[in-house]
Formats: structure tokens, sequence, C-alpha cells
């Protein structure tokens, strides 16, 4: 038998969901902004490589600039029916030398949104606790030139655990319509790192405000140099006054590290 | 009591023993070279800010480039009596913004001598296996695309271990005067690195000959991925001909990590 000569396709365009990597030091962050390179710009023009564009993709997380990720995940619509394995190697070759390279790529429904089926996203802080310059680690950590107070950071961390309003740690530019949002996980403990002694932070919730968990880790900072005291963030919190943060910690010691959804689309990624 | 009015000085200049980090890709390697940027250039000419050279230090390892240190070592001898954290603090001032980073000071004898007085090199070499290409990682590991088989690989590694003639692991540059040598460790081991799998390489020996772990590491890779059987090593290593090595691994997945002493010099080292 021949096939009919006229094949109804389907309207929908395949759609991609893709876990992303990327070093955040030449970025000016995920969002695409005219006549600067963008995480999301970057991804989009390679995509225009495989097919004409214009490309635009959506995303998790909206990392500013400087911020890494290990696990940031967008989605794309495309016009052909791509080898997930076949699509993965060709825009990690048309991203180089680009520090972002596409490390899971799987074809999903078309309502999956990688932003509005996400249940939750895990942040990663490291702080190098360090006099001498890092070197290997130069803008991947946020470095301080003497040891903290771990345990009172920790003391600090248990206040914000939980439902509550975050007015006091979020940017006085974020755009979220209510500051009240649920913490799930605020870990903070000491490791060994590679450069040395590192306090790393995991801060896990279903969605964050603006500069959030850089708010977050510049007071617990405050905290572990002795300056606050651990309740002192307990009142910080109180205060609901974006002036009553500590500090606002540097970028390059962020990574989005990973983005759940209902089922998990990667476990099978080539 | 007034102090006499001659008073007769030490001929001897301070020596001062440097542990030494830094990321090999921008230099030529650790030796100075005319009009290229080498580490042991860069380090002098900061010495050359705090005292008037010229200045000539001595390295426990000469690192190719591309090569990185975790604990290089090195000894410089000044005029004046500095203060090893003092001396720490304004050498790394005048290291940047080169990724070089002085991470132990200690004043040290007059015959202590960082390449002489040496009994121990530890090296180590991180290969990641994974096809994205490495962001945070890039020019820090070796990468190939595919899982090796690294029982294959512990089991060749094996035969390299002892004293042996290792002509057949030695650059045909090297200027060594035997190839024999004494090979203490050569430890392979999967690990779950910061971006993926890797496989690690520690490797200990009194000295080494030039090219020779990057020799070791490039024919386990033969043997990881299948094209060596594991007893080909041996075969390679009886032959004694630099024609039986299997590759050369690229440098920048090689570390010197640490220099070992009769005394732990830098025990208490600021």
């Amino acid at each position: 038998m021949f096939p009919p000569p006229c094949v109804v396709m389907s309207l929908a365009m395949p759609r991609y969901a893709l876990k992303i990597e990327y070093h955040g030091a030449p970025f000016v962050g995920w969002q695409r902004q005219t006549a600067q390179t963008s995480v999301q710009g970057q991804i989009e023009a390679a995509l225009a490589k495989l097919e004409a564009g214009p490309h635009t993709i959506a995303a998790a997380g909206r990392t500013d600039a400087g911020v890494h990720a290990w696990g940031q995940v967008a989605h794309c619509d495309l016009k052909k029916d791509w080898d997930p394995f076949k699509l993965t190697g060709a825009l990690n070759f048309h991203l180089k030398p680009d520090p972002i390279s596409i490390v899971g790529c799987v074809a999903v429904d078309d309502d999956w949104h990688a932003r509005f089926s996400a249940v939750e996203r895990r942040y990663e802080f490291r702080l190098l606790m360090r006099r001498a310059p890092a070197t290997h680690d130069a803008g991947l950590v946020w470095q301080v030139p003497r040891l903290l107070d771990v345990e009172a950071m920790q003391e600090g961390a248990k206040h914000l655990i939980g439902h509550h309003d975050f007015t006091t740690f979020r940017s006085s530019i974020c755009q979220a319509l209510s500051p009240v949002k649920t913490l799930d996980e605020l870990i903070v403990r000491q490791i060994d790192g590679p450069s040395g002694p590192e306090v790393r932070f995991t801060v896990r919730a279903r969605s964050f405000l603006h500069n959030q968990v850089r708010s977050f880790v510049g007071t617990l900072e405050c905290v572990g140099s002795g300056d606050w005291e651990p309740d002192d963030v307990r009142t910080a919190l109180e205060a609901k006054e974006r002036r009553a943060c500590g500090t606002v910690s540097p970028p390059q010691g962020l990574y989005l590290a990973h983005v759940r959804y209902p089922q998990d689309v990667f476990a099978d990624a080539v």
C-alpha cells in the first residue's frame, strides 16, 4: 500500500525539555536582553542554526548575571521530530565556545511547561572560607577571608524555614505578586571543598522571590562572622522591611541545582 | 646601653618556602621563558615589587603548559626578615589578577631546597566521562565522551607500580639521567565528580620523568576504552621504547597535588 496522497499533520510542534548547565560569568543572566549576551539568547541562537527562527524558550528559573546552573530546565518547540540524542549533540556543537551545555534532552507533551509545570526549585550556594585568593574556583564561589561560626548560622537559618512573608529577603525590584512563600529546606553545613573549607547552603522551595537566596546567604554570613546573633535573623524576618536584611551575597557562589516536576522527565534522558 | 656602632650582619638572606596553587591554563608552564608568561616568572615579578630583583626561585616540580597545582612548593631568598603572614598577603596582592595563589609560607633554613630537599611528589589526574561539554570544569579535566572500564584500568595500572625502566612512559625530550624510577603508588578509582563521573588517578613517587603521569593516564585510557587489554600495559613497559606508549593525555586534567619533605615545613604555615 502507498501512503495516502495527503497526510494530515498535527498542528502541534514537537516540544523538548532541555536540562542545562552553565557558567554564569560571561552572561547578563538567563533572560534575553537586546545587545547583551544572555544564556537564553545563546541557546535560541543555537536553535536557529537548526531550524529558522525566531525561537523563544521558557525556563524554570531566571538566574541573574553571574549565577550558575547545574540543572536549569527550559523547553523549546521545533518543527522537525528530532532524536533527542542528536538534538543535544547539535545544540552543544553550536553553543561552543560558550560555557553552556545541554546535559539532558527529552520529548515532552505540548502542555508541559518548564516554568509552570515545575513544583520545586533547589539552589546551592558555595561560600569558600580562606584568605588566599581562589584560583581553580575563582568566579565559582563567594570567598570570605575568615572562618565563620557555622553552628550559629545553622541556628539563624532555622527561623527562615516555613511559610513566611519574606519581604525582608526580596529585592526591591522583585515582581512577584506576593512576598509570602514557603521555604521547605535551608541546610547549612561545612564541607571540605576542593579549595578549602566551604559553607554549603542547600535551599529548596516551590518558588523563590528575586534575590531571596542571596539575601539569606548574605544575612547568615553576618551571623557566621559574629556581627549578628542567630535570633537577629528572626527579628529581620518579622520586620518585613527590605532594609532589615543583612547583606546580599554576590552572585558567583549561587547555583540553580535542580528543578523538580511531578514526573521526572529526565529520568531516561540521553 | 646603645647598640655597638657596627653590627655584623649574617651574610645569609632569609629563605622562605612557598606553597603555591595555580590554574595552568594561562601559562607556558612553571619555568620562566623569555617573553612568555610562566608561573615562575609571575611570582618572581611579584617578589620584585617587594624587594628589587632579579629574583630566581626554585620549585619542586616543573609543570608543563596547562598543568595545574594545588601544592607546588618553591623557595625564595629575600633581604628583609618578612613576617610570613605579611609576605603571603603582599605576594597575593601583587599576583592579582593571575590565577596564582600563595596558600602557605614559612621561613626555612638556608640549606633547605624546594627541589632537592623533596622526598616525594604526588600528582592527581581528573578524567571526566561525559558527552556534554564541561562548563564549570572546562580546562580543569580531560574529558572523554564515554564510560571507561575502570576495573580494567586498575588491572593495567598494577603493572606500573614498583622499580622499573620507564623509557616507554617518558617524553623524548626528557632530560633525566636515568629512565629507572620507583613508582610508589598508582591508584585508579571512579568518583562522582561535580560535573559527572570521573576517573581519578593518584600517582606518588620520589620523582618523575617528563610526561610520565600523562603517559600513564593516556595509556590506561586505552585500556579503559577497550582498545588495549590490561596486560598490554606490561608489554608496553617491557618494550622500553617510547613508541610502545599508548597515548599521552592532554595536560589540563593534571595537578601537582603535594610535595613531601622530611619535615612537614608547612604544618604551622599561615
